[in-house]
């Protein structure tokens, strides 16, 4: 900005609210304008609820979920299948299945995907808990809901790679070992999706995985 | 959310954000992914300007501004024409002329527009304030730097009807008082406008307002 024109607190505020996904400099400042301007009702919860969160919230050590306890309520859900785990990349893809309600499983975080280019090698991301995981022989689904993009595939096929000679590994040691089933999401039209708006890989894969009708 | 997937602190804070202007449900979720991420860089500083705000900042009680002092730094900014003020209807369009740094005056918040409709009527705007700052004598210009909408241009009028009454009782009081001019912002073709993407209205008063070239 040009000059202060209101206190350094609130300039502070602005400049903290601008580094927000999804807000500029002109936005922020509507956000810092609006808090002030409605303080009782939401500036004073906001903060208190932001203070809370800085004191309580932590990753999960077990599967990278983020909760106020570690391990966290899902790991230490016991209604949940305790053989299925859900690999996703993000929290806020764990997030997105769990609103679905679309399965009672584990999860698992990798936090992020490999990209050589980007120098997120096997070691940046949550493999080896995912093997530890799996090693306790509990586990006997993994489904890879990673995006379906070239990293989320390309990662897909490491974990893919790492899990089999993992298998290979513990059934040398113990030929009654069964390795665990790895899956992966269906592709194919979005319910609610328009065919002229769908890009050609995931027309052919619509085609190629289509099912008798009825 | 259909059930809760984090802990009640997150959800209380994804809660609080999407009553953020410009932020729903979705947004306000991926802002506090984010915070937590960052925690140490983004989350933790954060809440700290926040109670910082919560603590230091106030409305000044002379012109309406927001600011951590009352009266507020510009109020009290002797580098300033004391016998200039503009009238705006938000803190916004205040710091939009100061980030311009167009003009060395001093300002009025009325803190909205009259809106029969919304119930706003002359006592909900801070009119009184700016009749009893003009009655002190040392205004000798006011400009109404209200937006260009139906609304705006209503209190425009209904301001300078009240100043104009205020100066005809004073002059009756003692005939050597000098009325306070009353202004308004130019309209016409923005800087860097296209015609094309213009409204009738701007294009009609464009044209009527048009000046020598060159």
């Amino acid at each position: 900005m040009a000059k202060s024109m209101a206190g350094p607190e609130i300039e502070a505020l602005i400049k903290l609210l601008s580094r927000l996904p999804g807000l500029g400099p002109r936005s922020a400042r509507r956000v810092a304008l609006h808090l002030i301007k409605n303080k009782e009702q939401l500036l004073v919860p906001l903060s208190a609820a932001m203070a809370e969160a800085v004191e309580k919230v932590q990753v999960c050590e077990t599967c990278g979920n983020i909760d106020s306890a570690s391990p966290c309520t899902i790991c230490t859900d016991t209604r949940r299948d305790p053989s299925l785990l859900v690999v996703v990349e993000d929290v806020s893809d764990l997030w997105a299945l769990e609103r679905a309600s679309v399965i009672n499983a584990g999860y698992h975080v990798l936090g992020g995907t490999l990209s050589p280019l980007d120098g997120v090698g096997p070691d940046d991301l949550n493999i080896a808990g995912l093997l530890a995981r799996t090693a306790k022989g509990e586990i006997r689904e993994i489904i890879l809901g990673v995006n379906a993009t070239v990293e989320g595939q390309t990662t897909a096929h490491y974990i893919t790679d790492q899990l089999q000679a993992q298998a290979k590994a513990m059934q040398a040691a113990d030929p009654s070992f069964e390795p665990v089933t790895i899956s992966q999401l269906a592709h194919g039209v979005p319910i609610g999706g328009e065919l002229d708006y769908l890009d050609e890989g995931t027309l052919l894969q619509a085609i190629r995985s289509r099912k008798a009708f009825g």
